[in-house]
């Protein structure tokens, strides 16, 4: 069966479609996104269980490209990529997990946290860099003439692309804006061999320069505008259904800024129901900073358009957006799955970030937002005891000890640091060391 | 059928056994370290396809035991605990990867590297302590009176610890030297809820209190020295024997300090071997910094036992070890696998570090001492061009940002910074970006 997948208008205002490999970002004709579509009549028109143990008989292969979690499902990502096309770092196969402690705390019998940041680069971007890299690399192989992908970024991005892009060796330029990043969100792609620019602006002058960049051909784009990174996040859903017996939960708690994500898995999940695997979509609980909270405002007043907002300082800073790219995306989500948004304060975030540790699972600022976000719900009663809930978890905290370490030795602004761990200096005595241990 | 693993002298003094429950860390009789030993006879009673297909067959199940890379081989590693007992945080299943460019930087045609990092808390560490912790589960919920777990640690081990005793609501303490580590290294077990105490003395000064205190019954010892964390690591093994298309490597490349890994993976290549599920054992490169080099040195000098040496300073902190707990287990492995021994340079760990990261694979120092390692190795052609090697990453680079900060900066004493990476300050202007891009 001879797949082919194109992009096409989001906004549907055309039945143009473009290659995979064109370097086409907006709709020409009315400037909204576009969206990979995939030819749903001929994926249909194989036996429901033939997908499934399409994908179940690759869990089992030694070969590379099947042993990705994002390149297993190929014929749902980009199905006309080469096996040679594709640059896969051990990408996906994220790990569900919970403890006792996790579902006494969030009084859910059936709660998960996917841990998308046990990805090569420490975060769930790779899914989509190595679709994107693997993309660029078809298009050389194709004869086209790309000289460097490049983006804007200050953190996450910009290690998965240079990663990915190096791993394809292709040459790859970051923008980022001065003295605004720790030197340990530098070192990533400085380390991969990305030609890293500091330049003497905000992110937003970096993506105005990269955007003019990319307009001239000089590099390729891979901000999350570009559509075919959500064709890698999407595979979440994927592992999902299996992880979960063929099943989807009830609800999906995401970290939502940008809303890329939050609409990848959503396509994912739409794509397993059409296909009539699955009976119904999951619902989505959109979880954002009340500081950076475009989309909640959108959906407690009932509006059909998010209104950018000034995005505040938040300790979610991968969250921390008021002008989200994938506004569109996500509230056709949030529509068709009867979705919801909550906003958690940044003392929401540390009490969650700090109670859930202690539960023996080390979360991210942004993950920390989405826990307390479905605590809310649950409190609120939306979210029932007996609902199957998973909670995506979008990046390794091991990026994150800095904030670990100023809510532990109470330095953060403004916040009760009220579970603190427990540090304690001793003589290297054994009876002092003995009391001490008895005593607590 | 029913299966039980016990513990038994590694030294065969006795033909004493001890169940896994019991608190006893070496042998009374003669003092050598214990080992964990399996019902061989009662595994080759099956067919040999009969193990392959039952391990096969949960890599399919949707159960958080099976889902687990370390419990999915349960019969290999403790069989008679029950389901309930097991503490898992999605450990194991870590990537096998590799590139064009790592493949011509080698000069092997066949070279993975195992990423062993991508575990919950960062570490192989994880593999062991889901053992251990589950053991003390079992001991606990059969009645026997365990007040907490302990370890003397300045990094990883007690990360690993923290989370796994935090998941299963076992009280944790961490006896670590005031002042030697870094806050980063301090604060996952702070957050994790263990009872982490800073002692006025060195790492030994630390092992010996913890020691102390295990023997007086306060807490179950959970440092290397026990033979049930051995188990859980084994499980690399039998994960690369999958990944691989059911066959051993020729080679298998493995960071070497305190030598509990090395004779692991061993150890879980020989069970397979034993069972005659493969037909060969891989032969070990073990990988030492010139620095800390015990076992080098034994190994130049054809000795039967491994001299302590004093440890010097090296960037491969968590090997930086003179006196290895597993010293014997690792000279039985190097023997029985005709096994090989490199020692590396702080020179050689940092080119090998900086030239792998640019082939996008970002890389922790202890896995660029196997890296530089199995490049030495290869130009000695004692490793061929035809022959498949599986270098071991230890853990997540993200862990040694500082590391990478340093070298990138050209902040390494000593060290010729040869390959670092680029970092550009430049204005907002789009013309003079274009022209630095151009010129690159």
């Amino acid at each position: 069966m001879k797949l082919l997948a194109v992009l096409k208008c989001l906004s549907n205002c055309t039945s143009d479609s473009w290659d995979i490999a064109d370097r086409v970002y907006e709709c020409p004709h009315c400037g909204s996104l576009l969206d990979i579509v995939h030819p749903l009549e001929q994926l249909k028109s194989q036996p429901r269980l033939f997908w499934k143990n399409n994908f179940k008989a690759r869990r089992l292969s030694f070969e590379q490209n099947d042993q990705s979690g994002v390149w297993r499902y190929r014929e749902f990502v980009i199905p006309q990529l080469r096996s040679s096309d594709i640059v896969t770092l051990g990408e996906g196969n994220s790990p569900c997990v919970t403890t006792a402690g996790l579902k006494d705390y969030f009084k859910i019998d059936d709660i998960v946290i996917k841990l998308c940041g046990n990805n090569y680069t420490g975060s769930f971007k790779d899914l989509g860099m190595t679709v994107l890299v693997s993309v660029v690399r078809h298009a050389i192989n194709a004869g086209k003439n790309i000289q460097a992908v490049g983006c804007a970024s200050t953190g996450d991005t910009s290690a998965a692309l240079a990663a990915y892009s190096a791993a394809a060796q292709v040459p790859s330029v970051i923008l980022l804006p001065k003295n605004k990043i720790s030197k340990a969100q530098l070192i990533q792609p400085i380390a991969s061999g990305a030609n890293v620019i500091a330049l003497d602006t905000d992110f937003d002058g970096c993506m105005e320069i990269i955007q003019r960049l990319a307009d001239s051909g000089i590099i390729y784009l891979a901000n999350s505008k570009n559509a075919l990174r959500i064709e890698g996040q999407k595979t979440i859903a994927f592992e999902l259904f299996e992880q979960l017996d063929d099943k989807a939960p009830d609800w999906i708690v995401i970290p939502s800024g940008n809303l890329g994500n939050s609409y990848a898995i959503y396509k994912g999940f739409k794509l397993l129901f059409e296909l009539g695997m699955i009976k119904k979509l999951p619902r989505l609980l959109l979880a954002q900073a009340e500081q950076a909270n475009p989309l909640y405002l959108a959906y407690k007043n009932k509006l059909n358009t998010i209104e950018p907002v000034k995005a505040k300082s938040t300790l979610a800073t991968a969250i921390q957006i008021g002008n989200p790219v994938s506004a569109k995306r996500a509230l056709l989500a949030l529509k068709e799955t009867n979705g919801i948004v909550e906003q958690v304060s940044e003392q929401g975030l540390c009490d969650a970030a700090a109670s859930i540790d202690k539960l023996g699972l080390y979360v991210c600022p942004h993950t920390a937002i989405a826990l307390s976000a479905a605590k809310a719900a649950r409190e609120k009663d939306i979210i029932r005891q007996s609902d199957s809930v998973v909670v995506i978890s979008t990046a390794n905290a091991l990026k994150f000890t800095e904030f670990k370490v100023n809510y532990h030795t109470e330095k953060i602004k403004d916040i009760n640091h009220s579970y603190t761990g427990s540090l304690t200096e001793l003589p290297a005595d054994y009876d002092k060391i003995l009391k001490h241990i008895e005593k607590k």
